[in-house]
């Protein structure tokens, strides 16, 4: 690793300095506590769903400010000496360009000798609290989720450079064919060029196959975005940094269903409860919904499914529970209105007129009156 | 969709132009019967365990040939409809250069009166039967799953075209930064250009990224193709067709436990014992088992977890009634090996080493000795 440390160090963004800085900061602070013959203390904000705040003008989950203090203690040392390492690891990685999922970091915590985790959720807990601890994202330390998701095709170009020479590569996602460019896990070194009047973000793998065969987004000038079910980190981070530097709209096309609704738009959107520490940075507040509505089911005549227990579940907790959906009155009434009608509609369900019903009627008589998109 | 016809049909594959041959001339037949007053039937391969047979020198599980008549009666008259209507649909997606998810088609004979779907399974099944009864995968039929999944990067061209152009597009896989190519849902229609002395399979999204942001193909001169789990048929038959086309060998870089081995890495290599009618198109008999191995396990002093219930139930499973597992010795020893140690090793579990000792050490160690790469 050490022979590569030069050129990544050369391709070292911003941000990484940035988070190197404040790991130096933090190190010298308890280094001097020490020396000074004082107990060193690290503060972390609590994570958990009693710290969270909902402003809608911010437009996403917060946490609301309260702080443990973890002190070096004859019980917390291995804790204490865990977060060090887990601190030191991520340092390791930001200098080198490199990353690790969550999965290595527990187990290149195997030669941390007496500061090794027996278990994974041990070595997850202690990344969580050192992320929420500098208030940046696990990315930026270096560490990256296990899963990865989202696919793009259509009027963009992603620009990525080669870790070896450096070269700027920009990867024109017009030129993919029925295929599509894949996000990485990691994606804050990427930057963007485009023209596209909007982003269509897309539920299932099927309605975005379909829009890539028949090259939807030449006509209607916009960039295809699928999420293939809840987005993954990855994939809501993508579709931020894209939407907030280009400064674009994003469309939001779902199942209509509680699911549809308040799981993969909501997460989308303002993020998720259990982990309000990084909505700031993986969620997309512009995001606007454009269907399936529950209004659409009866405009478009669309087959529907009776809502299964769990549906009615959903959305009855989502009523009373959720502060995005009470906070907003249209939610409430869809909600309603699925609940009275006892019915759900898939995005697939337009294919009942057509299969390219979507493409040549749904979607451009939608996109006719953006100003009545759902918020 | 009539207006895109003619392009369409100029870009049509020399397989879409067999499948409709095929559709004709069993339209023909029936036709014939019902004019010279006969009962008109098919007849259905038996989609069953039971009508199964394994040929290692095949490579995969096939129909043992079997079949089940299905004749035009007053109890069959609906399914017998349903049945036309699919090839019929077929016929215009092949036509049309379409295509039509399961759930699609299920919607599309909303519209079919008397003959509608009332539950998608039903759908399904007759959709299967169509498969089966023509011998071609489902994809030449106009079908397409869901599900998508399958991740490229490294030395390989994928060649494609453009819909409304036919332009030409190769897709150039060493140029995607940290991102890569994902797999389309399809890719019968897909051409291969490449000097790759193997194609490296990887069960992880994590690793598979790992690899990618180190360049590792390029000092290995190999493509990387993650399969996110267990691979999806669109997966499958995409290393399948690259390594038939290209006659490279395929390395399959999985967990060292009885799911990585006879869930993730039997299915890609032999196919499901549930779909035999499709492992023809879906397997890839070539792959070959680089790790994790058993034997990996001690060699490499990995860490391991205990085997779970399901671990152990599977691994027994293997040993007792897969026909794969038991023709090969050496696989019954691994999963004996297994039970007996009572432990599993993740592929991640190399990051003890320190996170690049698989890129410096394992693989290349491995890649060494292709020849006791596990059948």
């Amino acid at each position: 690793m050490p022979k590569k440390k030069t050129v990544a160090r050369k391709l070292g963004t911003a941000a990484g300095a940035e988070v190197l800085r404040a790991i130096h900061a933090s190190a010298q602070d308890i280094h001097k506590k020490i020396m000074a013959r004082k107990k060193p203390t690290m503060k972390f904000p609590v994570r958990s769903l009693t710290n969270v705040r909902y402003q809608p003008d911010r437009g996403f989950f917060e946490m609301a400010g309260r702080r443990k203090e973890r002190a070096l203690t004859v019980n917390t040392v291995k804790t204490f000496a865990q977060t060090l390492r887990m601190i030191a690891l991520s340092k390791e990685l930001v200098e080198n360009d490199d990353i690790a999922t969550k999965r290595e970091a527990y187990y290149v915590s195997k030669n941390w000798e007496e500061a090794r985790f027996n278990e994974q959720p041990e070595s997850d807990t202690v990344m969580d609290d050192v992320e929420a601890f500098f208030s940046v994202n696990r990315e930026q330390l270096g560490f990256i989720p296990e899963e990865k998701g989202g696919d793009v095709a259509g009027r963009l170009i992603v620009v990525d450079h080669d870790r070896d020479t450096g070269k700027t590569l920009r990867i024109d996602c017009t030129k993919f064919g029925s295929g599509a460019y894949s996000i990485p896990i990691t994606v804050e070194h990427l930057q963007f060029e485009t023209k596209a009047d909007f982003i269509l973000v897309i539920e299932t793998a099927g309605m975005f196959q379909r829009l890539v065969k028949h090259n939807y987004w030449k006509g209607a000038n916009c960039i295809l975005v699928s999420m293939g079910g809840v987005p993954t980190r990855a994939c809501r981070r993508f579709i931020r940094r894209l939407a907030d530097i280009q400064k674009i709209p994003v469309y939001v096309f779902v199942d209509g269903d509680p699911y549809g609704i308040s799981n993969i738009y909501r997460t989308l959107k303002v993020g998720s409860g259990n982990a309000a520490h990084l909505n700031e940075f993986f969620c997309v507040p512009q995001a606007r919904f454009l269907g399936i509505t529950p209004q659409d089911i009866i405009d478009y005549k669309l087959p529907t499914h009776p809502l299964k227990d769990v549906d009615v579940k959903r959305a009855r907790d989502a009523i009373k529970h959720d502060p995005f959906i009470r906070h907003h009155k249209e939610w409430v009434k869809g909600m309603e209105q699925l609940l009275e009608r006892g019915v759900r509609a898939e995005q697939q369900a337009l294919a009942k007129h057509g299969l390219n019903y979507v493409i040549d009627t749904y979607l451009p008589e939608k996109l006719k009156h953006t100003e009545r998109f759902l918020p």
